[in-house]
């Protein structure tokens, strides 16, 4: 077996949800995840955790939901009381198919999820984590090869967490400290307020309220947006490929959109409820293990050198306390490459220039 | 997909766990099972149950059990409460690997079985029911091709079970109201008290409180066993092979035992407690499907024109209200084929002769 394998399970039950003898574990195992499963077994056994193991696999969610009609008990008891009575869950991702739910209906999802909200709600309320096995079929979304695909994951997750979590430490500081946030780029000159904002460093450790791994972003909760933006990474949005997504910006509110194919989908999306075409997040990558886009916004919106702007809901963390951010049913993330002649700014000050912030060796003030 | 997948789901899901809108359903899949995982998905979709999948990996259990030491917390809460919510567990066998966990130290094993004897009786307490999918692995250990096996395992689990259900009624009667089995045939002549013991008909259907699909035998508790008998169904005890197993009863109790190889493992079980050297069930198959032995209990005790008898435990259902019939920490049936000139009496009556029942068309009184 892959050494990095075995080294993937420590990281994430030591360095992402901080594991301890006693606790209650479930793992939630995707089909193509086993091998990784059996490497985080391994780990909770030498910890003296307890292991439920749930089986996530789409091909059993869709034959299910498909018989199914419309209409679905509301928490189930059972599934309720295991996550309920649970201290971790962690999710190992990476079916075999990963269009594998393409053909069960919308309306049914949506009946699932919906009647399923409190069982969300107790799996949230663990120190939950997710993490994906590098499979065949994530390398395929990715336009890879297997094993060049299997480096990829492995770089982006294996980091000294250690010393990017300092790293981050410094950027928060800045935008706490910091009023506006300026982005400019080829076809992007947009400005934001932070102003009584909170970033939350996203270390990939549940000590810092972070879910991913692998991680690497400081995001904050903007407001105020006014400006014009191109998110040149490419990015599949309900099942469809979007890419040079274009807003237009005016008093926190998109008035404008555009963009290169499926255009429509950027329109239904704006029009989900009045806090889609609002900024929810900004968040800045730092792992510098992702080089590349992947179509997985699991790694995408953590490459270091890039920004994302989420449309739809923020998160508490980011707000005054008692303050309700943008709400919505939706959070939407689009990328966009802090490429060569783009720039950062905190109230003036350039943070990060062609995707070098101002720490890192190279980077032109 | 084999349509059989389809109507193994149907037979469970219907027949043998008698599942209706709303209950609260666990299915525990093996990884070679997930074909019939997601039948049974789907007739649970349209059933409108609700739905959790656990995982069954024996490298998974053996990775976590090797890496433990053998200090288990008693029944975590977090599975303890899955299982106590729980309306039904289905378990769908069929590894890739009937050996995964035989590098798995004895004690931690059982270490780890006793401090999950809370979650082994809640599991207990659902309408639970036992079935397996045909995989290579069961192939192997049956020494059939895995073609040929897929046929053995749907001959036995696709039957008329109304049918075999009113004929096993038949010999629940004759059993109840009997006082003596005798079992003669080829290095076999035995005798065993039946008086005051309720026959317990095992029609595959938690509706009859039969709990294996496929199933098919009638059992009942015997006592006052006298005579010798030859088990000449080869079986695997604790991971070896034995045949020929011969045992002499005298006044209820073992007192000589012979085999054809590892007659030590014979020796060992009978040692466990005083309850080992005595019988828990006298159980006779009637599954017309199964016509072959194939290394494996759950089909192998229910092969039509075999008697099975089980050293250890008898099960509750068949004593007397308040009576306790034999106690051990060990169930192991050991099986004998009523081949030619064989015959099974109750109170000197010929109910079978040569693998026949007296119903049966060419019986010869």
């Amino acid at each position: 077996m892959d050494e990095r394998i075995t080294e993937h399970a420590e990281t994430l039950v030591d360095w992402s949800a901080r594991i301890e003898a006693g606790d209650d574990i479930v793992i939630d195992v995707a089909p193509g995840a086993h091998d990784l499963a059996v490497a985080v077994a391994a780990e909770l056994g030498e910890r003296g955790a307890n292991l439920v193991t749930t089986y996530a696999s789409d091909e059993i969610d869709r034959a299910y939901l498909r018989a199914h009609d419309d209409e679905f008990d509301a928490d189930p008891a059972h599934e309720r009381a295991l996550y309920e009575n649970a201290d971790v869950v962690l999710s190992l991702g990476g079916g075999r198919n990963t269009s594998a739910m393409a053909d069960v209906p919308g309306h049914i999802r949506t009946a699932y999820a919906t009647a399923r909200e409190g069982i969300r709600e107790a799996r949230m309320d663990t120190d939950w984590v997710s993490t994906v096995h590098p499979t065949r079929a994530l390398a395929q979304q990715a336009g890879m090869s297997h094993e060049a695909y299997i480096d990829f994951v492995y770089d982006a997750v294996l980091r000294d967490w250690e010393a990017l979590a300092e790293e981050m430490r410094g950027l928060k500081a800045l935008l706490d400290d910091g009023s506006e946030v300026r982005i400019v780029g080829e076809g992007t000159d947009i400005t934001m307020s932070i102003e009584s904002r909170t970033a939350v460093n996203s270390t990939a450790s549940v000590a810092d309220d972070s879910h991913n791994l692998p991680s690497g972003e400081v995001f904050t909760a903007p407001h105020g947006t006014e400006g014009e933006i191109t998110f040149d990474v490419p990015m599949t949005i309900r099942g469809r490929r979007v890419r040079d997504v274009r807003l237009t910006f005016n008093d926190g509110a998109v008035v404008d959109y555009d963009a290169a194919g499926n255009v429509d989908v950027v329109g239904e999306l704006l029009d989900t409820d009045d806090g889609a075409r609002r900024l929810g997040e900004l968040g800045i990558g730092m792992n510098r293990g992702i080089d590349r886009p992947t179509d997985s916004i699991l790694f995408d919106e953590k490459m270091h050198g890039t920004v994302h702007l989420a449309l739809g809901r923020a998160y508490d963390a980011c707000l005054p306390d008692g303050e309700t951010g943008n709400d919505s049913a939706v959070h939407v993330d689009l990328i966009t490459d802090m490429g060569e002649d783009s720039r950062l700014e905190i109230d003036g000050d350039v943070i990060q220039r062609s995707g070098l912030f101002r720490w890192e060796e190279g980077f032109r003030a």
